[in-house]
């Protein structure tokens, strides 16, 4: 537990004292990048960029609350810190998709860009005779499953992008945006958050720490990796999840993030981007009627995406802080 | 030079006396190998168990009379050695051949029969909707691709055969055959094997130790990698064949290979298998008219390849003994 080294900077506070304002910055944050996406928004073209960072800073709000009310649900009203807790998830996970889509596309191009030289060194390393026509074929390939996915993950981007529009026109959020303007000036506080915080948080603290260590304890070790088990992803994508927690857990406690877990959090989303991606590239690969230099450039991408899977488990391995998970990479 | 630090035990021999009894050891173990493969072969089938073996051993022995001839050439009948030295590598690289394919085709069904499971957790992962249908689809493309590479490589192994028998069966293996039998009652020594060993000899695979070390220090590092650029593979094989003749030079002047530069001789042997099996997955994808999903298989296959020929030049940089190549792998 890094946190015992530390001095704890609230022992005189209580639990409210210290919640409160980190609950009413976040509440402000989100109420600000609203607005900004409003001013940004154009229904027509799938996000412009100031929309676009609105509404990265709009999901960072989200979560932050939406963390801190379910690990410190005791310190507030039980009932409104879930529902809004489930709405904020929602929201949140509305705004992603957007996102993740252009992220993927970009990866997935870079990837097959950085691919595209695969056939010729083969035709020249001689152990086969590729010709330039062949050589040429497989050129097309990678062309042309970069239009391939480009087609189709753009078009599940604008689908996304309505998706969020729509959702943010909906009496559902305005609801949301309500509830978090009330806790922008008031937050529900239970009778317990009079209690001191280093009683009332400190506990709940540690236990997200502690599902942390627990879930990348249990994670499986390098040596079981079978780099084409997609089933293997979950508990890592579970892991990253509860570093998250963690993260915004001791942003409450602490006042800021735990330094020593940005880099491995870090791995765990491009182990995510990787994971995601693979699976898009695969599913393009299933698209009717392909020719088969595309669904062979498909092949290389899906392969060279869940190998990123596997070295992105590397690096969090590597850059864990904690003995416990020092496990071979 | 590690093998400054050894007590050099053939001070007082002649380089002759130190060279001639390696040469006839090798001479008669391949014509032993010689008499096994023609009592087990049989020109129908592709090479029994013992005729294989034997083949093996004939390619051994032919590569070690071979890299002697070319290394310590100074000491030895300058012309008979370059011409026995050139039909010795016509030999074993006629011989190679069927046991390459061979090697290629496990290796690669291998792969795939690890690799199959990739369709089934994309579906599994929820991200894309993959039905039964399309998984099955997916399984039938690796089915099709394992079926593909079996043909073409089995093909290609049963000419390697014929190849091999006529070629055994030739003139021109007749009197490689004969020199090598000459050799194994007397070795045509040149004057200056009169002289130490210490003196003709050493210098020699001081030379091929050195051509070794400047070979590993010139590849490329591992940041550099790019893992689908397989022009970057040839300094790798050529390193290959550089410690296999240091190898032998050792086994001349100390009587035994040197034990450090088994781990990395094995990596790089690693890395030649992977290479070609790659450029294989690649050359099966541009058979006329296959599936996409054979197409797609194979494509996996083949980046599936490319990530061993990586892996095995990490192995091969962690077992390297000389400070020289400790580059980060």
């Amino acid at each position: 537990m890094r946190r015992h080294d530390h001095q704890t900077t609230q022992a005189d506070l209580t639990a409210g004292a210290v919640l409160a304002p980190y609950l009413q910055d976040q509440a402000a944050e989100f109420l600000r990048s609203l607005r900004l996406h409003r001013e940004n928004s154009a229904p027509t073209d799938a996000g412009s960029h100031g929309a676009e960072e609105a509404a990265g800073a709009l999901r960072r709000s989200s979560r932050r609350i939406g963390g801190t009310l379910h690990t410190f649900r005791a310190a507030l009203d039980a009932t409104w810190a879930e529902q809004l807790r489930t709405e904020l998830a929602w929201l949140s996970g509305t705004l992603a998709r957007e996102h993740a889509y252009a992220t993927r596309l970009n990866r997935l191009l870079e990837a097959l860009h950085a691919l595209s030289g695969t056939s010729l060194p083969t035709a020249r390393n001689g152990s086969d005779g590729a010709t330039d026509k062949e050589r040429a074929a497989l050129g097309v390939g990678a062309a042309r499953a970069g239009a391939l996915l480009e087609r189709q993950l753009t078009l599940a981007r604008t689908r996304a992008h309505s998706a969020a529009l729509q959702a943010l026109g909906s009496s559902r959020f305005h609801a949301v945006a309500d509830a978090v303007a009330l806790l922008a000036s008031e937050v529900p506080l239970a009778p317990a958050a009079a209690a001191p915080a280093e009683e009332m948080l400190h506990g709940p603290a540690d236990r997200a720490e502690q599902q942390l260590l627990g879930a990348v304890a249990a994670l499986p070790s390098g040596q079981a990796v079978e780099p084409y088990n997609e089933a293997q992803d979950a508990p890592w994508h579970r892991t990253r999840l509860l570093l998250r927690l963690h993260r915004y857990a001791h942003e409450v406690v602490r006042g800021a993030p735990d330094p020593v877990l940005a880099a491995p959090g870090h791995a765990l989303d491009l182990h995510r981007d990787a994971s995601e991606a693979a699976a898009a590239a695969a599913s393009a690969a299933r698209t009717p009627r392909i020719a088969p230099a595309t669904a062979y450039a498909l092949g290389v991408l899906h392969a060279d995406q869940r190998h990123e899977v596997t070295a992105a488990r590397g690096v969090f391995r590597t850059s864990w802080p904690y003995a416990a998970a020092v496990i071979a990479p």
